[in-house]
């Protein structure tokens, strides 16, 4: 059985890292690849090659991370900064892998990797529940992308799979939670909470915020209603104005 | 403090896959690479890249494996065969990877990467302790040379840095465990015990059996003190003859 874990690759850049990486999951049993705005001649170099995997064949390309997400229940991103530079929770490899294979048991989960000159950005970055760092030297901790997904991939199969779990509600998708944080922010803007032009760092702490609180699915629909139902109302308030 | 590991790669062909070992030995503070026999032009391109690692400027060329592992105590080969293709004891990267840390406490260790193409040959194997499988589908089991790197070295420093052990005895090196196969097989040879013409597979048949000894420094040394006696005394009667 197959753990429905899907690798994102967000704005890859070079044909060579991506057929490594689909190489790596392939290896390690992993089939669902994404990618997020790549470099589009890279795709199709990567997709066109002659030894191109069937996972690189069966890639999927999308516009935005939070597409990319929407139906996963754990979003997780890897990086080489150190804790400091970060305002998400940070784990090693070890200990993220054992956390992955435990709730890839009971849905799917996204693992992110950004681009090979950057990393993922702080934009990225808010899209993702919590962080995993693999544990390189501190004076030279960059990887080389398809050696990154090499190693993260062997450290969840490494764990001996984690028996599905019952769980007395399944977890909410980031589809719903994104929906979440676009409502929240729109409600904040029309109600003056914030100031038009902080958008984009209102957003990732909304994003942030709403993740923290590690909702069920119901949990979020029930919100969802409530955000959109409060919107209504302002939104006919507004327009009488 | 860097373990004394030894990085070995047989005979590889492409300087990218060169460079990506060097990457990733960096990356988790290993800093001593090894090439046999590398395919010249490939070794050159790798080392004048523009973003080669000191590792790789610092890489060592020999003509053959056994130079190459001379001063190690312990050699260890990756393999993506299974079991029954092999001769060796073979082992699970995770367990492998323990046990290596435990050795390189006391003393250097190669592990050995076979040519992207065709692994480590029969020949080559015969010059390793322990073999190690990195748990690969069984459907697509053959990793990319610079991804299996990366994946192993990540495995030997995820183990909680062994502290040093003391040992009574040194193990012995790999050199006098080669220079022991070369003389046991002139002795047999001389004496009739083998004949000419099964040199090849001889000589490996030996270097297992040598190996499996696991001899202490002191113990090979006299070992060798034994064979070159007997080898003396064969040889002054065979040129009266």
């Amino acid at each position: 059985m197959s753990l429905p874990l899907r690798v994102v690759l967000v704005a890859p850049r070079n044909p060579l890292n991506i057929g490594a990486a689909a190489r790596a999951m392939s290896n390690f049993g992993f089939f669902d690849l994404r990618l997020v705005n790549p470099y589009h001649v890279a795709f199709q170099e990567a997709k066109s090659a002659v030894k191109a995997q069937g996972v690189l064949r069966a890639a999927r390309e999308f516009r935005t991370l939070a597409e990319a997400v929407a139906d996963c229940e754990l979003v997780v991103g890897t990086t080489s900064r150190g804790p400091r530079a970060l305002e998400h929770p940070l784990v090693r490899l070890e200990t993220g892998g054992k956390r992955m294979v435990k709730k890839l048991a009971s849905g799917p989960a996204a693992l992110l990797f950004g681009s090979e000159k950057f990393g993922l950005s702080n934009e990225d970055l808010s899209h993702c529940h919590w962080l995993i760092r693999i544990p390189t030297r501190e004076e030279h901790g960059s990887m080389n992308l398809g050696q990154a997904v090499a190693v993260c991939l062997y450290e969840i199969i490494r764990n001996p799979a984690a028996r599905p779990q019952k769980r007395t509600q399944p977890a909410a998708q980031a589809g719903d939670l994104e929906r979440m944080t676009q409502l929240l922010e729109e409600l904040l803007a029309r109600s003056g909470y914030v100031h038009a032009g902080t958008g984009a760092s209102t957003r990732m702490k909304l994003r942030r915020l709403i993740r923290r609180m590690d909702l069920t699915a119901h949990d979020a629909g029930v919100w969802l209603g409530m955000l959109r139902q409060i919107r209504w109302r302002l939104v006919s308030y507004q327009e009488k104005e």
